[in-house]
């Protein structure tokens, strides 16, 4: 049968993406300066393989062949998503693959020095040749797909999604935050500060003893060390890094829970599925909304901090204590301290979406062209100032050049953490209507009615069906940005 | 012209390759067990790929056109290289390829449980399956290269090495070791105990220190841990890991320093010719006397410990220290201890030869007929027997069984063990005779000009030419056992 030849065709695909991602995965967490010229080439030449796999006659005549078949739901999800990826792959010239992934890893060796020294004339010449040939790869998966270019681009990261959902939602999110911000601001309650430090070990420990409280799988996963926290590998081998800061163990701990929460969708896909299209995960933007549930909408609210505070004083202090700054009361206070500030990695989740809709306002006027390369730093800073009141004028270095996505030809990626962020709200605030007791479950440390009502619900329903959907029926309603500003005015607002 | 055509087809079978050594080491350092499945389908996947680029009609057409082309040295090695993997390639079935990969995998799964329970009928059928499997694999080896078929297996390890080399060199040291054993542990002396015992972090903070004192480039490559020291990765990350055990920091000690010699031949290989098949490495026994150069003539001689002492105090003391156990000759007692055991990775050098000598009598004689799977244990014991005066009746555990080689069809591979000390005695006594002062600079902690006669003379000669030509061109002499031997006698007797 061809859907059977054409599912063994891309278990091998799915064995070259294992390779790449752990040689992905190992690039960041463990090899030397000097492995990265043969680790790049490795890479590349996988990637080319699988991109030749997956673009090749025989991969769309027996996806057509397959069809005609007896499949079930799966297997019919499982062929369109090839059909897809095999349409993707043969809009794509090899040369501008090639000429793309050139450009983008210059302009990115070019950038990692200039960002520091805050020289943008280094790097707008770069970045001119990546988005051009970041519009080419546009226009031509925009010809193949019958689309908007820019929702080629988003569909290469959240597949599916367009511009028209976005925009309203976005729309609503700028309108309402600014002042949100101001009046969360007003009422804020500065936290005591734990001035204490802690070594690496200690956090660890600690990370690991919460990774494991709320399901993570350490037979099939681990925790690592690399520059930027991340969640790689595999489903069955799932590795998360984070980054240890000494003077600040929060910062640690909520990036742990975070990848935790990536961690946890990975590892929770269809067993059935692995290394097929329709086992995989189901776009970025619900990627992150995995991410986000499990960091924002639980481990950062007051239910969970009265949980872990006992776990936290005992794993870093050695026994439990009594002083002030280390009661839960005062550590939700630390986790949801709002700032201004001009970085977005470094924001927090009140600020965060403007932070985004900055970016998403700018790359979609850079694609149609409508705004050019030397605009950005001044539409950078008028931004700033109206959304977060923040000056960034001859300021790259915290402003338009902070990113690394568009020095590596990442556009239509941005939406992707608000719509994250977003999503998980509209999910959450599901989970405790439906699910009797969830709060007081959190609150006694107890994660299980929660993580199988993800995996049911999500994380073992991989790609049968667009995300956006699978949302609306999850949910019961589209995906809109209610449940979130709700939220945000729940926990902002009236903690107050 | 095709010799360029054939190089930049070896570059992307270099970049599979690289792709290959990653995933290796990642799986005994790093992996979690649930990624095992998952991993051994990856990794097939790659080296049939592999399999496939190096046996296709293509490359014997390049390589055959290549070699009328105007070549140098290098190239023409290169060529005939890959002439001889493209054969080799083509004389295995592919159906014969997956059944002893299969059957070998298998096999192990049987024995790793089954050693710890003595239970040797568990393992002989499975074995019975390993052994025919093998043999089909040296008989089609032996036809297409036209040797014998035992041969066409130590090829595998070594390439070049025959049979008839390794027979006499055994021979002497078979009739030498004994008596010689004899006498050593008549005139050893005891050495004090070093009953201290050392956490991970310190022991490893040491371990790095001689690591980069003797010459490994922390920017091209690092130490891990696994559960058997080994080094893996490629010259440009190249992986040495060891294991630690709290109560004898000699052991790990000792174990990185070998790993290191291995380590420094790796990342000597001549950066010209990376991922072809004349920039590797030049077969196991020479890689292996790379390794026990390192270990046994230099880190476990008198020398070499007068420097490591202090260093030793300072790194797991905090501070140097009069005490008698920790002062050089104490030290060098310790690491040059003889005693008889059972097991072959325990064995001190002198010792090691006999377990390695019996086992390639075995091997050779199952591998012509002359030997069954049922006739091992007793052939085992009566070795053992006469050889160390050891009885290894009914120990299964600690006989036949304790080595995995077997059990997935390494048949071939014992000898480079022992021809690596050999060839390693035989390199350094050269070394002391041509480089003035060697001895006072590795007394001083200088290791320079011992790393860069070994760059000029071995490391970075790739495969230019065969393993035991570059040995005799290098020493002036074919190998013998000559040098080996008088290190011995030196070693263990005139000390005494």
């Amino acid at each position: 049968m061809s859907y059977e030849e054409l599912q063994s065709r891309f278990k091998r695909i799915g064995d070259l993406n294992h390779a790449l991602a752990m040689l992905s995965w190992d690039e960041a967490a463990m090899m030397p300066t000097g492995g990265g010229a043969i680790r790049a080439e490795s890479m590349a030449t996988l990637s080319g393989l699988v991109h030749d796999l997956v673009g090749a006659d025989e991969t769309g005549e027996l996806a057509e062949a397959a069809l005609a078949e007896d499949l079930d739901d799966w297997q019919t999800a499982n062929v369109e998503l090839i059909q897809r990826d095999w349409q993707k792959a043969r809009a794509l010239p090899r040369d501008l693959v090639v000429a793309l992934s050139t450009a983008a890893t210059s302009c990115q060796q070019v950038w990692r020095p200039a960002r520091p020294e805050n020289d943008w004339a280094a790097v707008s010449n770069p970045l001119e040749t990546v988005l051009a040939l970041t519009r080419d790869k546009a226009q031509a998966l925009a010809d193949a797909l019958g689309c908007d270019p820019y929702d080629a681009l988003l569909d290469g990261y959240q597949p599916g999604l367009t511009k028209a959902q976005v925009d309203p939602l976005f729309a609503q999110l700028r309108d309402v935050l600014p002042a949100l911000i101001d009046k969360a601001l007003d009422q804020q309650d500065e936290p005591l500060p734990i001035t204490d430090s802690f070594g690496v070990q200690r956090q660890e420990a600690l990370g690991k003893t919460l990774m494991a409280k709320v399901g993570f799988d350490f037979e099939r996963g681990l925790l690592g060390v690399s520059h930027h926290p991340f969640c790689g590998g595999e489903p069955d081998d799932t590795r998360i890094t984070t980054r240890y800061n000494e003077a600040d163990f929060l910062e640690s701990l909520f990036a742990v829970l975070h990848e935790t929460g990536h961690a946890l969708y990975q590892q929770g896909l269809p067993k059935a599925w692995r290394g097929q299209p329709v086992g995989d995960a189901n776009g970025m933007a619900l990627h992150e909304s995995q991410s986000l549930l499990m960091e924002m909408q639980v481990c950062r609210g007051a239910g969970f901090l009265d949980f872990a505070a006992p776990v936290v004083q005992q794993s870093l202090l050695g026994a439990p204590t009594d002083a002030p700054e280390w009661q839960p009361d005062n550590l939700l206070k630390l986790a949801k301290r709002v700032r201004r500030g001009y970085i977005r990695v470094d924001s927090d989740e009140l600020t965060y979406p403007l932070h985004v809709i900055l970016r998403y306002e700018l790359e979609t006027a850079l694609l149609d062209g409508s705004l050019t390369i030397a605009d950005i730093p001044d539409a950078w800073h008028d931004k700033m100032s109206r959304y977060l009141g923040l000056s960034t004028a001859g300021n790259f270095r915290d402003g338009c050049m902070q990113d690394t996505h568009w020095f590596m030809g990442l556009i239509g990626y941005f939406p992707c953490y608000t719509l994250g962020a977003v999503i998980a709200a509209q999910l959450f605030a599901t989970i405790r209507e439906r699910v009797v007791g969830i709060d007081e479950a959190i609150r006694h440390g107890e994660f299980d009615v929660l993580v199988d009502w993800l995996r049911a619900n999500i994380h073992g329903r991989g790609r049968l069906m667009p995300a956006m959907d699978l949302i609306a029926e999850v949910t019961g309603e589209p995906l809109g940005s209610d449940a979130f500003l709700d939220h945000l005015k729940a926990r902002y607002l009236d903690a107050a």
